[in-house]
């Protein structure tokens, strides 16, 4: 965590030879102070056909130009190496929309930390599909949009909330603990832009009432993902996960609670991966540079 | 966890045989219902001079009389056993002020889970010694008390925060990252019920910026401690602590990050189990019924 | 854990009002000092036709009689409870038979902790369709048998298993990363006799290749799962489970690796549990009293 | 983990800007495939006076030279970065010396690893000063030495010790529970080669007795801690450390017990960062490249 301004280039391309060094040198070259980097090689079981990985923070005025020009003078050896890469500014603060049912760990939890500048977004609106929350999110100074979802308004709903994504510019939809599915050509339009938390250690008990199939299958540790939102339900790249020990005492109203702590902290630990681009994505599988 | 109404009751007496025998056999007698007992027989490291530690929860409809009755019949028998003990009725929330600084996390943490009923308590007042949160508090519908502390002040603040304390009939004291030394004769007045959350894995790092500590000397987790306050600084009983993994990396900005999951998860858990009577008190160390 | 004798009084009846009085009763009536006792009473998500659950640790010497005796006079009072129980003495060791394959790792922790005395039992016999370990064994003074498993002698090889732990006249099977999966039958003979240990944390990655299919996923934690064995696979009573953190770098030869240490540390603790009479099963479900 | 050969490139020098790319640049100027990379600047709280950290894997058969010309030719770069540098062969495998006393825990997990394999190394010989473990050891085909270490001997026992290690041409001492204190000068003769298993978190509960102390203090955590050895007593560069929940029910002796499983998978664990050269010490802390 710099105070400081800094780029943050990150990307992955076919392995081969000399990678660190094309991509260093040409930051060297332009003065560029790499104040953190990291690297992965994926090979799979075998030793070729494996695909590089890398993350690099490099200081904003240790380069003699900005964000526009990096990208122009990075894309021929980009191009070269057939890299798919993306560079974000740390000045530039992700705007992030948070949606919500009516449980209220998970809100709580995000607006403490963007309270407390932990999470240094801006948050443009959180939508909900229950009314709940309204005073609370605009006590925060936070736009709030009550869409309910009903059956037979469920497509008029769900193109409201994109419309609402779009109008406020969003990059990020964070899913806490919204208890709608979104319909599959949403969650096409976004990938990796929409991130979910799932109350289950997947692929454990995928679905409806997790902490019910838990209690009933005798688990010692219940868990949590928080994941991409794909088509495929519960099934996108996992971001990170965490488990906390019950015991036969515990009833599913205490796996309940129990839950809410490990999902709020998943949730807070799996967004923070991306909005850092710490996560990339690689087959439906993430690599996450801490 | 039980929608239905119980008493709890706990103590402790000198070890010897027939306890269990006595205590359930009174309750039986009665028609109580015991819907969860723990018992913890310490002998330290000898076979004698033992103490005896006890907790259950009846059910209260169960019993024919209420708790004035209990506490009037049960009294010989604890007498004869030489019992500290006490009786408590779910019905009847618990008065907890919490007093917090300028940090929000666990104020936050602790006002979802009240929010959410998950700590069905009543917080009659929050006493702060900056006016920041005055606003957020009072959306809650909670009165928000203002006493700041300064060096010529201290003590007519203390007497305050006292006051307030003695005005709301309050219960426990949580000190939510409250900043503040409070006075021997105040720790003293309210013994086992003022809480506070330290920031280190106690006994390591006692007193100031134990996070700088920690990073001076390189360990690779850190923690937080929830223990009751007594006259000695960070000395008081240790109701629960936790720690989670650091590396080379964090930097002690990053610590206090990581540290506030910690402090807010481990205050919330000490809390909980100070509430629901399962922490009992002995030389200076707790007996935890989870 | 006491230096001294004691008798472990475990069983599970219907739930009811009085049952810690009554049997705690019979115990201090004879004088018994209770050294520890755990209940449990699960009613599901109802509140009658719940179960009782119980064990407790009663000094030896406390009583006035013996094991035999104790059982004389305790049955009529468990009849009228319809309570499923047994009795154990602390000073008979449990005779547990170790079946292994070509894998150290679970073996190693076996004999370690044997050799310590921390896991204070007999072990008769190790079994091994392999011959790999037989001179580690023997040099511990264990015997050893090596009983090869082809497919067209597995019959007869599962018979002579099975004559074995009845010769050296075994109370439980430890099937150490055994490979090799026991017929029906044999399951059903011994129910709650045999403890295996999963590579998964179960139900996640039931069967081959647990590993495999964690990597092919992408999660975040790997476990491993101390259950009962039924004759359904992967499926019987779960005693203990843990995990341990992995990341994008971790090839599926780490995580087997990693996986070692987890399987063998909940192995050893789920077999303490099982040991010490701390485990009660019903309905697929366990009840650890720890 | 690779099963092909690979050299490892680790050191730390003050940074600046352009190391990554002119230490790359090297490699890839002579075709070496780099398998893993890790950087990290260590700008403790300020901008500059930073030091610089690096380990790399570079694939051995892809460089056209072996080891000790890349030792040449990498020499005048590391001069000019002013780099403490060193380089090993993962076909060279590392000398190992154990010590222990009577505790076997430590020891039966080194050996599970070194039979199966996981720990690729070679054991020289044990070194103990009790004779209990002789044919263990020697059932392993490695010699064993035994040196009683008395008050009247302790200087001869040492002396001899250190003409063992140096005999056998060991790398590294493990001290698995070795419970002697070795001298002073020893210890400062072999800088970042003696690693240590200290059974507490440290940096609570220094010195003797660790599991009495943390049970007056009444923690609800305990730990163990694995660090190299340098002449101050337990106040080594930390390498690694973990933690394991304990109740009020637990004795001394339990926590002994549960701290051995600590114990033994932080030892390995810190041990398999040193022999991977992925430990690099700076002012008494370590940066480990996991």
């Amino acid at each position: 965590m710099y105070a400081r301004r800094f780029y943050t280039l990150s990307g992955s391309c076919p392995d081969q030879v000399g990678i660190i060094a094309r991509v260093s040198g040409f930051i060297a070259r332009n003065g560029g102070w790499i104040l953190a980097s990291s690297y992965h090689a994926d090979h799979g079981n075998g030793d070729s056909g494996g695909r590089y990985f890398m993350r690099m923070e490099v200081k904003a005025d240790s380069l003699p130009f900005h964000l526009f020009e990096f990208r122009e003078r990075f894309r021929p050896l980009a191009e070269e190496l057939s890299m798919d890469w993306k560079i974000s500014d740390s000045s530039v603060k992700r705007r992030v929309v948070v949606m919500v049912s009516k449980q209220e760990h998970c809100l709580y939890d995000l607006l403490a930390r963007w309270q407390a500048r932990e999470l240094d977004i801006e948050i443009p609106c959180v939508i909900a599909n229950h009314d709940t929350f309204r005073s609370f999110v605009e006590w925060h100074g936070i736009p709030f949009h009550y869409v309910p979802v009903r059956p037979e308004s469920r497509d008029a709903a769900n193109a409201e909330i994109a419309r609402i994504f779009e109008e406020v510019k969003g990059d990020t939809i964070v899913l806490a603990r919204y208890m709608q599915i979104l319909p599959s050509d949403f969650c096409e339009r976004y990938p990796g832009q929409i991130i979910n938390i799932h109350h289950s250690f997947l692929p454990s008990f995928v679905g409806a009432r997790p902490y019910h199939q838990a209690y009933q299958r005798g688990v010692k540790l219940i868990g949590a993902t928080c994941h991409y939102v794909t088509p495929d339900l519960d099934q996108g790249p996992i971001i990170e996960q965490d488990v906390i020990r019950i015991d036969h005492s515990d009833s599913v109203d205490d796996m309940v609670r129990y839950g809410k702590d490990i999902e709020k902290a998943v949730l807070a630990r799996g967004l923070r991966y991306h909005l850092e681009d710490r996560v990339l994505v690689h087959a439906n599988k993430t690599v996450i540079f801490r």
